[in-house]
């Protein structure tokens, strides 16, 4: 199966798994589910649950023990557009080409849906499954993911992204920013299909050095679609950042220098993962993927 | 020691813990954490973890056992509040006497605030205690607080209260709101206790039924309280609720009615628990407390 598939494949198994989670029973407002449902299954490009069921194949695990971690941490994600998108944070009225969940619903119903959304990630990954997981393997998904999106992670990337809007940062300060703000928790989606599959220390760190160079490759390459995308592939303005003034690698390494460093980032994700040889070529051909987008 | 003591030595222990979790590493925003400890140690009641201790004491279970899901719940419970207040929620400038999170800070980093605390109290009980808990044991306890606190438990009962703002409700209707909004994890908090002792099913369904009898209590107690409490000792005005047209027990039952209702709720508490004898007696001092308080 070629890369494009396998990701189709993968996001259908996500959707499916995030879709039941949040209808399985009646609710006493349906309103809620609804804005969760909304937010969830609105299009996302989906790469981290496709990093899990990468990650999980790449350590000799099923797509049944990634299914899990993937659908938890598209939840996380979905949680964190939502209440990045709020009018007190990012004030976004558009993602991916829709209006944002406090346009759609309203703003109230945002926070909460945010907050179910967040919760959600833990109730999908502490029921008990002793036939995929042991339980200190299960507990281990959860540390994981708990790690990368609180207050030493996602978290604290958002709110110091926030407080430095038109400030100028230093290289260090952005990379920092970065590695909390979206590079935790793509690092944590390798690291769940890892562990998901019981994996060898060696993979383990492999998948580690690669998560760390293709999170802030992510990061390169949004910045740059910011400058260089199109308005109507993209689903949202191009140009916001530096219309807001926000810190960037264009802004401060250049066009040319940015673009040198995702060239950069893409080579240290492909080396750590060359000693694995073919085994790794469908981790490679996701790496090349984000280099490469239009969106 | 009597039930005062008592809960003044738990409320050290949670508040120890809790302070711990957020400064033990230095942090790339120093003032998200400043405001998460600006929320989580203003002096609250701290009911939730008490019942923590409570029932893991009653099911034999050591302090050291019950420290982790206290200082979970605790969290938890302090980021429903800092969400709860904000503008597009309740509104509410004042909390415990002292203004609220985003008045003290601002409205996005109270919103990240509360998205940290929601996170931290998985945080806190997925690291692994191998100590304290079988990995079993600890995802058990995960998985009852996921499901008392999401879209089937706390969230959605705020999402439909403030949906029914000055809107007549059955008492059906109130109930349902509250067993989710306030009693889901007042009766997690019991649960919690106990497995953290490994009870007996019979210890956890006793405790079951002890939870969901002072969890709606509790919230009678709370709107008799705003009728005829003093906004000096609540730290919040009193007659809010009544200023804003809420839907309670004594606008539904009348003052008596639901002072009746409140003196039911306890006897059910207290026969939930008679089977066995005076090892309950601290944990009916404490429903008894719960009906009795002023604030």
């Amino acid at each position: 199966m070629d890369l494009k598939s396998r990701l189709q494949h993968y996001i259908q198994r996500t959707e499916t798994l995030l879709a039941q989670s949040v209808t399985e029973a009646p609710s006493l407002h349906p309103r809620l589910q609804a804005a969760m449902r909304y937010s969830l299954l609105n299009g996302g490009k989906r790469i981290r649950p496709a990093l899990v069921y990468l990650a999980c194949d790449f350590c000799g695990g099923s797509e049944a023990a990634a299914d899990w971690p993937a659908a938890a941490i598209e939840a996380l994600h979905s949680y964190s557009l939502v209440h990045d998108d709020l009018p007190a944070m990012d004030n976004d009225a558009l993602r991916r080409g829709v209006p944002t969940c406090h346009i759609a619903f309203d703003e109230a119903t945002a926070i909460l849906a945010g907050d179910a959304l967040l919760n959600l990630a833990f109730e999908l990954l502490s029921e008990a499954r002793p036939e995929l997981y042991t339980p200190a393997q299960q507990l281990q998904l959860l540390a994981t993911l708990a790690q990368a999106s609180g207050h030493r992670g996602m978290v604290v990337g958002q709110a110091f992204d926030l407080a430095h809007v038109g400030q100028a940062l230093t290289l260090e300060q952005l990379e920092q920013m970065h590695a909390h703000k979206t590079g935790a928790l793509i690092l944590a989606a390798l690291q769940l299909g890892a562990q998901a599959a019981a994996a060898s220390e060696q993979e383990l760190a492999a998948l580690t050095a690669f998560g760390r160079a293709i999170g802030l490759a992510f990061q390169v390459k949004d910045d740059l679609l910011d400058i260089e995308g199109c308005t109507e592939v993209l689903g949202k303005p191009s140009g916001s950042d530096l219309a807001q003034n926000k810190p960037t690698y264009p802004a401060l390494l250049g066009l040319q220098g940015a673009k040198e460093k995702l060239q950069t980032l893409h080579q240290q994700a492909n080396a750590a993962l060359s000693p694995f040889g073919s085994r790794a070529e469908p981790l490679l051909a996701l790496a090349q993927y984000i280099v490469e987008r239009d969106h």
